[in-house]
């Protein structure tokens, strides 16, 4: 093998992110204002038990605050939706995160609205989806942007480039596609109604993989040389590419774990710092 | 040539709508409700002056009022915001449409969020954009609704096939592409820095012309048998499309004029009515 294949060090670009937060959250201590994120676990699935007690420790490690809201798995929208006033009205509070999925029975857009915009630093309102879209948002979804901070951290240019997104989530393939846009990529999107997904995935220069199935993108279907990220998190830790025909043929991929995972975490610290600068002004 | 040419006749759809809106407004108008749109014009631009003539037109024929604010072309933001805060107030207005381009000092996006989402008709809010984007908008922005309108009138499946649209700005180009999206396509969205633009339109089944280039895309760069909306008005009522060679390479297109554009007036007139109807009930 003679082309040279960079592993794209997700830790690595969250630790740099990190080490830049901790002087903020130093000078924004000393000034009385410890920054403090609130997640909201509804229900007991264990691995969002899980993520939320990730990102509670993320906090702490850099000095911040967080504040863990769990709700039993038959919570109301009505109940929820009161919790998350709470925390808006709260100025302790600076940043919201509302672990999802949440429970069936939870009308989880009315949830997501109910987030003061000031405090949405995981981009899931409406308003901060359309900020985002138009290239102006305060704190855009942390999964799209630990994507592109992770193609800046490596230089690997956006512009001109053929992306494409296998995903169009409200709060994933639909938001990195727009920034990606607005970074003057060229923007394929695909999901589950695609016909002809290999030839698409095959246009891509930068692949996006946010699909949900495991393992599921093949190296084959890649163009050679092609930038893999995989925003995918199945059971086992498996991601939704295939890592090791994906890692054969593209030029530049990230693992599962630690490829976009831990920047997503550093994302949301990083909104959460950002809000709580915002605040002190 | 063999193939049958489909020439997407915007004026009978148009008719199609308007033709079924009239009950409507006779209902409302027996209930003592007269839909009424508030068209703003700042400056004095010739063809936007024509635009907000033609849209109160079509309102009086159909038996709708319009209302029209005109400003001077040193109007600053602050000014027209007010005069938009004045029609979200007037019960009697029910949609407000800002015409656009304005002059270059009033911060546009400033004043299209001044808009109140129950009188935002054209969908220029950022709030109107995201729920478009979720696929629950109330009133999606009028260009991108005639286009879906238009291939909707002729049957033309979306589902599945390959929407290229070139162009992205937030009121054409971004929505098109996300109604698209939601209607199941594989879309692709090119622009200015788009290399290998003619390869990219060539993998649309249908391919949408929003940029602003006055007989800009090719029939050479088409795929054979393409659907071609035209939803480009350039000067000399030009569209974005070189008519006559994407005619004979496409299976279905649009002309201009009497393509997008009358559909285009057509549906910000059901936007208006169905915002009537939501203020009666």
């Amino acid at each position: 093998m003679s082309q040279q294949k960079l592993i794209l060090d997700g830790a690595r670009v969250a630790q740099e992110i990190k080490d830049q937060l901790a002087e903020r959250v130093k000078a924004l201590t000393a000034k009385g204002i410890v920054p403090c994120l609130a997640t909201i676990l509804a229900g007991d699935d264990p691995a969002s038990a899980t993520y939320v007690r990730m990102k509670g420790n993320a906090c702490r490690k850099l000095g911040m605050e967080s504040r863990r809201i769990e709700l039993p798995k038959e919570t109301t929208t009505e109940q929820l939706i009161a919790a998350i006033r709470e925390l808006n009205e709260d100025p302790a509070v600076h940043g919201i995160l509302l672990q999802h999925p949440v429970p069936s029975q939870i009308n989880e857009r009315a949830a997501f609205e109910a987030i003061d915009i000031r405090k949405d630093v995981d981009g899931v309102t409406t308003l901060g989806f359309a900020q985002n879209a138009f290239g102006f948002a305060a704190y855009p979804s942390c999964t799209p942007a630990a994507i592109i901070a992770i193609l800046d951290y490596y230089r690997i240019p956006i512009e001109g480039k053929h992306a494409v997104v296998v995903g169009r989530s409200p709060i994933l393939g639909k938001p990195v596609s727009l920034m990606l846009l607005n970074r003057n990529a060229t923007v394929t999107v695909c999901h589950s109604r695609t016909r002809g997904l290999e030839q698409a995935v095959g246009l891509g220069d930068i692949v996006v993989a946010a699909v949900g199935k495991p393992s599921f993108i093949q190296g084959a279907w890649l163009k050679e040389g092609a930038v893999v990220l995989d925003a995918g998190y199945n059971e086992g830790n498996v991601g939704d590419v295939d890592y090791e025909s994906c890692l054969a043929k593209a030029s530049a991929i990230t693992p599962v774990p630690g490829g976009v995972g831990p920047v997503t975490i550093a994302m949301l610290l990083k909104h959460t710092v950002e809000a709580a600068e915002r605040a002190a002004q």
